[in-house]
């Protein structure tokens, strides 16, 4: 059975696997977000779960069930905790979730493990739950973890490509062209290309209010526009950032003692 | 769109479903655990989010994305914790993601919320999480939430009709007739009947063990039998969970105000 | 002195006998929660610890102070939070209680601790706390432990002779036929025979809703009847759930090193 | 029934008593600690319980289950963890206790709520546990709490009768002569006057070592002699402290509204 | 008395200033981390607060106690958790440091609260921190917090100014020229520029590993050269931070009821 | 560079000193409470760093940065969480703060930590702080802490001397005549010697009330009065207090291995 995913693998293909070829498990992390009218809630897990799938088929690899619920949505990057739909965890529960799973794989006898998040605001809770699931392993463990964020491995000549007036930055990059796009390439009914909405790109100040100023975002949730999204463009991003996701893989890991 | 699976929605068609018809929205719970050699790690979610999905499709209810780390499981039920691929998180990270589920649901108007466990260490944890999570959204919410197991569901006569020799209980129900016959109603290329191994019901004795004794479950992890699993009889066995799910959501909430 | 109470002895009593005779130590685990208008609040702590000194009798051990706050009692198996009395505790708060007397017991150098639960509300908060106490005692400790649930000692021959018209499960068994008539043995003056009320089995669906439903619950509290309860049967109980539970303890922990 | 103890009483009675009489509910806690050769591990919750319960007998109040393990014993006020049998609890854990306790009171609807500590360790967790379960419970809740060290009820003229000599104060009083003497009045069989060991006064510097020092203390774990100890002494110190408590209780709490 | 400093005044002062202006509260947040060998420990902290102070000074406001200790270094920003010298938090304490404060600010009847990073690895825990804080001070607070870094309110003018041949981005800005700059023209006695090492830009790779690579970082801790920085600079920047701090402050809470 | 401050030092020469000296790690640990209309909110942060340094000077060591936020200020000895300006942090918090700091000085190489606690509410949550902290660096450590409150250092010889009349303990001592002579010493510019309160001592009873009453406090905050202040005395406090503290670093600790 040459499956991708790891829940669908029996206890002993999984040990064997871990056992002979000590694959990279690869963790996709996701949110359940507002992402416009035009892309699902579940974006953000449904794409890094595909990134991670590609790169798995790269590298011999394995996907754990990804963690679809993401930490809470900031306006500048994901619109915000007011929409409704947005289903999001407190920092302890993600941090939580990612320590156990750390002291998990690294009892499986697990080295390299691969933590692709997909949702912008989870970044420093992983980090944490890295650290403390770490703690935990013990300084004997032989567990080393990689931690990234699948849009870093977007080239610049790719992202040229992608945008011929000018890549905007990833700053607004919330339900816009890349994530469009990498929808249209993987999961083409789930998007509607014509309720994208025309809001320009967002403009928030150096700072942030609490309670979070619901007016700062356009009420359709887009930060920036997803005009001229393609397949064909999402094919591109895809197919880099799993390739070089796999080479930092293959290179990225200390040799297995 | 009429999907059931709510990371399938834009924000803007949930928020329509939730305002208007006020659907009862499901959460399957379920574990990364050991099945045996026949049956797939991720056989608990694959089972909750089935049944979740096939009585939501008779309720017009949604489906939450499942939480797939269950509980540590034990040996009595699940195998224990020994076996690699198992792959569980702590009380409090359980207990932490039902709470902020339930505050989120509260927040989105969500009237009825479902908790579909298909994983027997989950049941007290996910009790707690409910609790706490209706602690947060405060004695004025709208939010009423069901718990269930799904096999509590299955009728003495549908048993009987699925254990000609008898049914030898809930107890040792892992990963034999019941979840691979299900699972071969509803995920059948993830079954190897093939492998379905002998080991006769295990026989544990009427207490437990920590640290917990590996010896006391068969190293296959399989507690009873397999052996006689059909497609069909999960396809009995998943209707009638089904109905009988949909029949509870429809009589057991309060009626909306 | 020949006490069983771990809190009567000085300190280098205590020290003397852990070191010399490697004694059980028994932890009961109740309740304060409403048991019926015949027996009292106490119920659970009560005759958790009175078949632990019992057991401790047989076998040389040791009794420590009963943890007399259980957790949150539920309409099916206790009647629910909503009885003025029933005085319950967080899970965080009743898995810590375990978790430190897990670990304050390793680092005294007892071998085997003996969870005796009386509450059937506790149970999976207490296999939390033995799973972290071992973890924070790390992997060298000398310490098992055993967690039971009392009545799982009652065989089903006993069980037919208290109920000679068939015994009704376990599931309805509060403030019922078994803990009244250990009560009648073990603290006649608490209790009040000629409060039972005549309220019949109680009737649950298969789910559980939150806020629990309270009129699912006789006003009573009480979920069966305890007609038929006497002192004879509850010596007979009691004496069974001690000689098997001292069987146990002989048999179920690992040969001292 | 004219019983103090809570856990005595069912549900009904309790739910009457609290509804007519609006009783103080007296809440002893104790620790599980060395206490020389001659107490035992339980003194400090066998005497919280112990003035409670006579306290109670004078207000018409209730005693609600002692909490039997109290905060890590410190080497100047109990000699230290380092002593066998001592058992002790993360300030989590006792916070939490605490904490939950006060929700539940003012969930019965109890008004007055004494927390009778008996081991000097605890008194700070006892506080934030109190503040924490009043943030609970919220600004509208009618419950009041006095939190009492029972020792600071004694009058300075008692003390001058028990100490002819000259009161050492209360810093070395552990395991000493009021401890020693009201356990004589209240469980004379399980003192051991003639095991009372000639430690002097244990003498320490203004700061205090972590890992603790385990030679600053006696092996005994005395910290003042507990010579001229007597049953007399205690009855004394028992009437005078159960009479300012109650006296207290029906003058500290506001009225009833 | 005119301080900025909230710690100088005393508690009417204070509150007559609470009272009658409504004055911004700025609480800073910083790190004890390495800075090279040429920048004290304390970099961020005293930057967060000396900017603070600044923009205090403009607006009328008053500066709490900085919170010096920050969460833990990370190698492409703060060069790691591997230096000594480097004293960091677990996420926990820093947003249970900044829940509180929120929690008390609002008690006090303060309506603006400016929480003032120094610290890029902190931002995170303060956004969780503020929103936890928030939560406990429920919807009626009058409370708004603000949360900024200080470096957002640099203009492209400004840095166009200090980096003649081009801002190379913030990313590697760890003790380097912005930092330095700022340090001579607030602490100039605390910067050793003899010192300042040669050490190139750090280069990374699109992920993290951990634990984390320490041979990624310089041995010095320093990402990017710090040469060029001066003091004319840092008075530069500082003046310009506090001018749009303070404009930001005017104008980014809501009127005042 | 021969500053005591470890955030004005860099982390090599901080790295030097701890390599190459050892020397002992002073941590105050302060407040923000009231302290009557004559002293600063921030008394107890600024004479615990001031006491600190002083200490530190005589024996080569080094302060941490204060750690400025205390435990809830009590009625009895800190006035209470009434007053507008007292910002308090929860146990949590404070327990965090110091394990966090305890187990990042072991990583450092810190052999003599010393904890200066300079608010009364502080000092078991230091303690427990002190133990978890001690937890997690594991029984290995070469780290050893020191913790003592400031005032334990003054002699009854000084005390005779800066009270004429008798020493009227430390109980009432907050804002009063020891803390004021010690800011007239080291913040005379923060003193407003014209609005001493003439409030006479304050008399409490032998037990705490919660929600705590604010009128058993006077509406100044000062519990005894601070009349009798100087600078000399402050001169004679602090020589003391730093002289004794520094023997007892010297004396007290372990010699190094």
């Amino acid at each position: 059975m040459s499956t991708v995913w790891m829940n669908q693998l029996s206890w002993l293909d999984y040990q064997r696997r871990i056992t002979t070829d000590q694959p990279p498990v690869l963790l996709p992390v996701g949110a359940l977000e507002q992402h416009g009218p035009h892309l699902p809630l579940g974006t953000d897990g449904l794409l890094s779960a595909s990134v991670a799938a590609d790169t798995a088929a790269r590298v011999g690899g394995l996907v754990a069930p990804t963690l679809s619920y993401g930490y809470k949505s900031q306006p500048k990057c994901g619109g915000g905790q007011h929409f409704c739909g947005t289903t999001s965890v407190d920092a302890a529960t993600l941090i939580g979730s990612v320590r156990d799973a750390v002291r998990e794989f690294a009892r499986h006898g697990v080295t390299q493990l691969v933590v692709v998040n997909g949702h912008y605001e989870n970044q420093w809770f992983l980090i944490e739950g890295i650290d403390l699931g770490l703690r935990d392993a013990g300084p004997q463990t032989q567990l080393e973890v990689m931690r990234l964020e699948y849009w870093d491995f977007m080239t610049s000549a790719t992202l040229a490509d992608v945008f011929p007036e000018g890549f905007p930055g990833f700053a607004l990059e919330h339900a816009a062209v890349l994530e469009t796009s990498m929808m249209l390439h993987y999961h083409p009914s789930l998007v509607r290309l014509d309720l994208i909405p025309d809001d320009g790109p967002a403009d928030f100040p150096p700072y942030d209010m609490y309670p979070t100023r619901t007016d700062w975002v356009p009420p359709s949730g887009v930060l920036s526009s997803a005009k001229g999204s393609s397949a064909e463009k999402g094919r591109l991003l895809a197919q880099e950032v799993a390739a070089r996701m796999a080479q930092a893989i293959q290179s990225g890991f200390r040799p297995a003692k």
